[in-house]
């Protein structure tokens, strides 16, 4: 049985476990990010925590195919390179080098966080029947991750996949990236919650009023009140149909195998999926006589990154 | 010196070449499709086709590598199958096997048109330089073609790549897909030509009814009056601006290394590509923090397809 080290690099916590090659975590666990100690410091706090759990694991460095890291970040993947990463403070470094030379020569290959986790879904969760996936999550912003026959696809230095910065509506809500429209202008859980609190201050005799003020409204509060209001229904409405707008976009431009979704607002399953899907048989191009595009949720949650990380050395 | 045969499979013409490995074009030809002669009557043609070429070449089926074929229509180029061409008439046609045995079995793959001729760009013509491209042909609609890594895109059964078919302006211009707002429905010719004929009759005082009437319409017409004609200048800052916003999408999912530009549109050169780049270089995902995507006007024009057929071999 092959095994692999996976590591999830956030910036406030590096998580990482040992994977074998069916998927499951053999052992894992966190230890801070320490951003403060600088790219060198952190890679370090890696390389730590990957020899803890071999030791702890009864494994050393000979025994495991390599370490894959997700990360923040624009990732030059071929470079093993941090181009940008923001949130770390880090441009330009090389830190599969690094981390390889700190355990022994071992393999050492790194993808931005969200495309690894679209990896880890193909590999091991909602999409592990199928070969190509579109992924996207549906958070503060939107991120995604293409999958192209078992493959990520990441762009020039690793600066594509930028899923949620599509415009769809030319002309929009502001979006973070500088363009108004974006898909993540209105896709994702801040948008929803922007549109809920537009609508109550609108109608002060909306039910959704029941939650106190605006500042209780989460991603939940459309889809609670939607039975009973008129105006939730019709920001549920809404926000469907500009995300079923996003996804036939990239069933048209990829024609995946599938499309997952991630992020807080699946937790409402059929009510988001059926009526997506419902859009996107009736409006993908060319209708049936192509193959349909299901719209499944991502199952792996909290260790997509960590499956995915290791699923980079497979 | 290896040599394949390209194939570039149209409803009136079916146009033939022998190519050699620098892809320059030794011997071509055209011959009727003679559509009316069925899926089979068609195949034994571009066989015909194809032997005559080896003939006058002095070259036998052995001499070549194989036989690549640029078809309109829903390719699933993995089971040499033309799912469904509706030009052509046809449904679930294995071609490939069909026309292999009509010439001793030499290999035989076949693509989309559109896509095949997105290859011969990336590898015989304005992205020869690249392995990742976009191609974004401007005609009667906007077709296009993925290139990753020297590689087609084609989506499940080949149904994807219709990178004309991607919403930018919800509930906008009815689309021939039966969305409305696609990309096609702005950026193509028939939509500039819609879009000067709609502002010639809204203003009868513009310089533009010089070429007589709306039928003299064509897709220079605002280019040749936005120096002098507020009105040709308007309809042509807008064409510019929705075609930046659906070339900036495709920057931002794939940062390609390059975006080509093809069709009769590209005539205009510096007029079109100037004003678009800048547009590109302003909006694209976290600006000059990631590699910059130049838009390049495709080069190959005619033999795109038939370049492109031999590339599917290479």
């Amino acid at each position: 049985m092959k095994h692999y080290i996976g590591i999830d690099l956030g910036g406030t916590f590096i998580k990482g476990g040992i994977v074998n090659e069916l998927g499951e975590i053999v052992i894992s666990d966190k230890t801070p990010t320490e951003v403060e100690k600088g790219d060198l410091g952190v890679a370090a706090n890696i390389a730590r925590l990957a020899k803890d759990l071999l030791d702890r694991a009864g494994l050393t460095t000979g025994d495991v195919e390599g370490l894959g890291i997700g990360s923040p970040g624009m990732i030059d993947s071929a470079e093993g390179n941090v181009v940008y990463a923001n949130n770390l403070g880090w441009e330009n470094f090389r830190i599969c080098d690094e981390i390889s030379r700190l355990l022994g020569g071992i393999p050492v290959k790194i993808g931005n966080d969200a495309n690894v986790a679209a990896l880890g879904e193909v590999k091991f969760g909602a999409a592990r029947n199928y070969n190509s996936a579109i992924m996207i999550t549906l958070g503060t912003g939107v991120g995604g991750g293409i999958v192209v026959d078992g493959k990520l696809i990441e762009g020039n230095k690793g600066a594509g996949a930028e899923l949620g910065h599509i415009v769809i509506v030319r002309g929009g809500e502001q979006c973070s990236c500088g363009r108004r429209g974006c898909f993540e202008a209105y896709s994702s859980a801040t948008a929803l919650i922007r549109d809920t609190r537009r609508a109550m201050e609108a109608h002060p005799d909306s039910k959704m009023w029941e939650i106190g003020s605006t500042d209780a409204v989460t991603g939940k509060t459309v889809f609670d009140y939607a039975p009973t209001d008129v105006y939730a229904k019709e920001v549920l409405d809404s926000y469907i149909e500009h995300l079923a707008c996003g996804l036939i976009n990239y069933a048209n431009i990829f024609r995946p195998e599938v499309i997952l979704l991630g992020g807080g607002v699946c937790a409402q399953g059929d009510n988001l999926i059926v009526p997506l899907q419902a859009i996107m048989d009736r409006e993908i191009y060319a209708g049936s006589k192509g193959p349909r595009v299901p719209i499944l949720i991502a199952e792996l949650e909290n260790s997509a990154g960590l499956l995915g990380a290791a699923a980079l050395l497979m």
